[in-house]
């Protein structure tokens, strides 16, 4: 049996009851440490809080490797021989592992998730309500040379019908450099977590040259910080205003308010901006992109 | 102190490890109790687990007497007065909350959520990346004379974009019948929770009625039932098809596809289907819908 486990976002005992159970009872138990960070947790004190050994689980052993994950789980023996891979957030959030899903099932081994909380329904918490998000996007770290912007098409597509967007930014963690790896050297960059203000003004670099008014430097957006976390915090503000914003340790992300926003998730929003009434003002400055145009009724009506 | 506690989807073991230590040290337990269920735990098994009294909070002392629920959480006496609210997936998965925490700081009470798995995330397990999702309908119980079809635009929405829809189905829990509400009776009609053949019948009578084509009775959808307990099971077919599936006991959640099913999605999905190929044929069928239209070369060009 392979137990797919979510650990939550933050703390040691974010992990749930059951799966905490089977963590402590597996003969292998792995961690993926390349999608994302437990906030306040690393190897060693899950070690010491599960009471036994965790294998860190890198992108070369997860994908290139998974046979190696997946050894024995085959043989049926009352589970002495079940492998958890643990997972920050809930299983689900990335395609690599329902790779490991189908090959488990190619080599005929059972497959049991343990759900855990993840960004894409803790983020909640800032108040806009989950059932008003659009697809979700991921921003990554541009380069001089590479500027890719292919999320820009999606929040438009997004704000069109009016729908929020979560904004996944980039973590680049056992990175190697060009040279490196050019050389073929094993040598890894210090873990890199895109900030609040990076991602702003990367949105607004975009917007800049492409001038489709997708969003303005004006729309509105909420910081979500260190989500889940003793130290979570949430910020609300323009583009242009969150530029200047210092988020503090990571992880962070960001969403941007589509036009249907109620009154209840703007109440909500009022206690993490600066000026209550500039906000207001923003927020109703922005819901003029992409409104539907005003009705005008049939042309039979107008002759009666 | 008010301790917002997602309860996960299924076990009485799926809370949080640090969920459960709130739970146990709180001077009040709540649960709520009907907006959703926990599909093997209730009342007395929860009380059982925790080794505590739990509170069941149905509508009218959530939305009527949330100072009940919160009277003296204000007073912080090293923890001894916190309240415990206790919600089955995640906190934040209702607007109904929202209000309650909104409640809580104007009375002046810290506010800590202990996230969980909800539908939102979970839904993932189906093998449809969550990223690809778009806004979340809810779908109710039709009457003779009630058939709400708002959802409708909205899935028109996502598909036009390519996007996937999550359909909530419909519980009704401490319901009364009209008679019983008319008369004053304080009398509650059996629990109802929407099951996959009733959900794929209200769509198509919807779509026959508005007849624009949001989708057709051949568009792919997977049914979703029992996500996260010991009997969770997935099945994928059109819209037709699931009319007579018989999709066993409570919960369900629908999903309709999109037009951008990747390969891998869909290598997922094949084994939740009878006939492969058919399910392949009625997909590529479906994503002719709503299809940008095909690249014209400008004139400029032609004239070269």
């Amino acid at each position: 049996m392979l137990y797919l486990i979510g650990l939550g976002l933050s703390h040691e005992s974010d992990i749930t009851v059951r799966g905490l159970e089977v963590v402590k009872r597996c003969k292998r138990v792995y961690l993926e440490a390349y999608t994302s960070i437990l906030m306040t947790a690393d190897q060693s004190s899950l070690e010491k809080f599960y009471g036994r050994e965790v294998i860190l689980a890198d992108r070369e052993l997860v994908e290139g490797g998974s046979d190696e994950i997946l050894a024995g789980a085959e043989i049926d023996n009352e589970g002495e021989n079940d492998v958890a891979f643990l997972v920050v957030g809930d299983p689900f959030g990335a395609t690599t592992h329902t790779d490991l899903v189908i090959r488990a099932r190619e080599l005929g081994i059972k497959v049991e998730t343990i759900h855990n909380a993840s960004v894409m329904n803790a983020v909640g918490a800032c108040g806009l309500q989950l059932y008003q998000f659009g697809q979700t996007i991921s921003l990554v770290f541009f380069t001089d040379s590479w500027k890719p912007d292919s999320f820009y098409n999606k929040i438009m597509e997004n704000r069109k019908i009016g729908l929020h967007t979560l904004i996944l930014l980039d973590i680049k963690v056992k990175e190697q450099s060009i040279e490196n790896m050019a050389r073929g050297r094993l040598i890894y960059e210090p873990p890199r977590y895109m900030d609040i203000s990076t991602a702003c003004s990367q949105l607004i670099e975009i917007e800049e040259s492409r001038q489709e008014q997708a969003y303005t430097e004006n729309t509105p957006v909420v910081a979500v910080s260190r989500l889940g976390s003793p130290t979570q915090t949430f910020k609300a503000g323009t583009l242009k205003e969150l530029v200047d914003y210092d988020s503090g340790e990571p992880l962070h992300t960001l969403v941007m308010l589509g036009r249907q926003v109620h009154d209840l998730e703007l109440e909500y929003l009022y206690q993490f901006v600066e000026n209550k009434q500039n906000f207001k003002l923003m927020v109703e400055q922005d819901q003029e992109f992409f409104k539907p145009p005003p009705y005008v009724p049939p042309v039979e009506e107008l002759d009666d």
